[in-house]
């Protein structure tokens, strides 16, 4: 099985990590390639930097897809999945989408923690759209912007455990780590917080492989191109 | 007070038509000015073509906003209207959120009649986005494309009454005429439907001189650039 | 374009001042007349108030209607709309359910700031009857009758700043001023707050003036006489 | 005990039979007072007549409250049972709320068979406030108006067990008789039907009487006056 | 009338004073029987106690019915509850769902203070399958286990009394008492509180003798056997 | 990895069958053992059936949990499911939930299609607890017993596809099978219907291993024991 996936960022920094990182949680016959846009956003943050990163996604998506049995778009606003969807006959999978279902099986009250504040209204859409509002309690933010995750680790693990807690203080019992740039780091936190913690990276990959083994794929009814 | 309406399709031949709509409903010292996109989409029907068209709108947004007070995006689908929202302070207004909060003041279970099935799942998720999902109870499609509506304007119109009347018999008490290019005909439609029809054209204008002439503009905290 | 405004109380001490206040709001050649109840309540903050007054309204309205073009009812707790609805063929203007749908258009976590506390689970169910409980996100009170808004303004700004700072911190993005005794503080408060603040007087008169030039009234279906 | 039971209607004619239906289904040592308003409407069918008739409940029960236990309304619009709570420290019971909370015991879709369309819109109103619309799924009308049902009571019942038959083919599981000219025929209803359809004025005793036994009064926090 | 109570634990040592608390709330008529599992669990704190107890309730339930008119299951768990309504053609009670549907009459903010706080999720669910989640507006618990509530009964009166007033300040103009071992301690907590404290003994035998009065039973459509 | 499958029913005749159905979507490292009841109901169609096997279920699960990874109970009601978590620290797999989680990646608009019509309510109960209730549009039967699914497997299919062709009218996007006795037929049934049909023993296989490789389990917080 051979996966694709698209960074929606303009830069190729990330994705020898974010390989690795995808490797670390896929089967053994799962081959990844993690492309990156020509040019495009550093990080999509905000609703501008998507709708700039979209059409581009898209292109990058249709040029390189046939090779491929699935699409991850590697960010938790899942940019691009909706249109990819109308018009590829393959599962295309948003980390935040993916996310959310898993969670579902595992806590009927669950917290996403991101990035920067101004993310909360994008995640709360993204929430609506999915018809998971019930099931989400709460959406919080560790004020940091997505250069800054890499740059302190440490401080972005402390700053995780600490908003991870208080969401768990407000009723949550299962945590979706929000940010692409936080993968790898669930498990450490999940220790802290003794709930559990969800990576978007491990469940996109896993959500991927099951999709393509099932031959399932999303419903051309509701995702007509 | 200057109204900047962007038709969000590579044409200009509705500019004329659609200037002479508007300035039908507006006040008379509302001056309007409809543009349309250099090149694009020749109208909005998928995912795909929105997608296309959303950084094309931003961007002749940005260059021509300044000598406007208000900026409508003459289609639907809002497309490109919340990115706008973070980028400018000035009301920016989408015809299907206009005209769900206006018709939300003349009954409680609005009907959506749009042209294409296809755009259905369109709808459902704007209503959602817009939380106004207990209101809207049906969205029904007259099964035309947008560039079919103009050649047998006395087809769209029948179809139009029969399936606003079959939206009023699911219950609806409002309906909404659920695409730009059905401007201009909701008065004819009301009179054989019974129940109020919504015009977007008419109710964007309205909604940009309002909020204007009150000094409103949309919320920075839930739009924030 | 006429309007008239009643004051739902048995007082004519405010009719002047609000006139003035709908004035500075209206549209240049809009004409408006505010009247009040031969008697009355002194104000309506509790449900038995409104069950009086409700009558009281109906009659006026019926007595005054026909030299007008709209009726707004001069009171958010909207008392006597509904009714007039099912007896009138022009637009009747609640207050309340016309600053929800207009500041449905700014953000998506709306905030009611009322007087006193025990009116609280009065607009709650004023939401739910409009369908408006996804988007209301807090109502609060500052804690003085309507009376006593007027004796020390000072003191009503400052407790109003105070409160609309509070559901800012509980998530709001855009306050609504949850009594017309509020009309014509919006600005101030909104400075203060850093968020929109919605003047129910001035909204009123803009969605009079717009469903009036629109030619569209409420549902008959809905409100049936 | 003694429960004063209020026809909101100006005319004494059903007052008898009325009273022989509640002390059917009253116990033994329970006490049934039937009044009705001096002047008032003929039947609550409309906004209007329910508003003209409220202020009236509520001098009459001013009036004769003092030496009973309990109020019970005698009508599914519930008027004034809100406002009357507001003032009274003693259980005010309104048919249609007592009937939809004893309903949720035996069955989770109720469907409301009222008199005319025109009620529809009422219906849903107090299905909203009473914040029951997840257990209501369906509300019908059998087109008589209130002072048809007694005319041609064969009629009457052939089309409340033609619309009963209709909201069980929707899926409803309980049926709720919903105008109180229904009272006693609940059961025969029932036998045709084939699930639980409720007596409006039964139950309204029957809660009466539970909530004076048990020495529970509505939540004046709720209900400020 | 006759009503079985039937406490869903290995222990006859609450049936005498279980009785007790029953009768004094029940009609001079009203016969009561308390019985108890011969072995089974010594309280139902966990989904597996309930599942351990469940069939032997069953099991008791049918060997006894048939000289009462109703059942109560004493635990306000419902455990049961909806079993036996398919087995058995008279009224089964759960002092759960009968709670919720009085205090529905009551105020339309409800709390629900129960034992452990692992007990949360499972009142969580009992409200979504009861549909009263708008209604239930927070659940909190005291931190007792079942046996340890009759070992200092002042420390646990204390405990009910300071999260009531929790669930009040936080809103609720009503509140349950969760957990059948409260019986008999309402009356004392709500003149702390000042809302209306709902026994769940005296709401399930007034249930009880309302339906069996009024020859209603729960649908057998909805609970098919 | 090693996954048991417990089959809820007092008779091993489908244990060899379902084995072979499971290992044909397993990943090849998957070892799949499939057990049943020592005595248990024939099938899980009523409420009774359910709790009679719950027990049975919990038992056989404690007795074998040990070799196994991951825990899936073969039946679309997830029986013992919830039970299981509270007593387990590894993943326990109902198929109806798993399916749920899966189908919201694929379509918004979920159909369930069950065998007896006296299922439904329990469909609609396991809907609502797993907060699915937005996604879940219709829940259909095709009027047949467990037992005579596999009597004529030509009629089942074509039932099957005549429902799931319902559903789609209806407005469904995706269609889940809700009994695990038609696993193996999704594939066929989908090709007629043209939206995903989804096999819920397919699911819960992938489902357990994807949790398995992603070291997460349920939260303890919600499934305390």
């Amino acid at each position: 099985m051979k996966i694709l996936v698209i960074n929606p960022v303009g830069t190729d920094v990330w994705n020898e990590s974010d390989k690795k990182i995808y490797e670390s949680f896929a089967s053994g016959d799962t081959k990844i390639d993690v492309v990156s846009l020509e040019d495009g956003p550093i990080s999509i943050e905000t609703r501008y930097s998507e709708a700039i990163a979209v059409p581009k996604i898209v292109e990058l998506a249709l040029e390189l897809h046939e090779e491929y049995d699935a699409i991850i778009v590697n960010c938790c606003a899942d940019p691009a999945v909706d249109v990819l969807r109308t018009l590829l006959d393959k599962p295309v999978i948003g980390p935040c989408e993916a996310s959310l279902a898993l969670a579902s099986l595992l806590g009927k009250k669950l917290a996403i923690v991101t990035v920067s504040k101004t993310g909360i209204p994008i995640f709360e859409e993204l929430v609506l759209k999915y018809k998971f509002d019930k099931l989400v309690t709460s959406i919080r933010a560790i004020e940091l912007s997505v250069p800054e995750i890499d740059k302190d680790l440490g401080r972005t693990k402390a700053l995780l455990i600490k908003e991870c807690k208080k969401a768990e203080e407000e009723g949550a019992d299962v945590v979706l780590l929000g940010c692409i740039g936080f993968a790898g780091l669930a498990k450490e936190i999940e220790q802290e917080v003794g709930i559990p913690v969800i990576d978007p990276a491990g469940v996109a990959i896993k959500v991927a492989e099951a999709l393509v083994s099932l031959g399932l794929m999303h419903s051309r009814k509701r995702y007509f191109g």
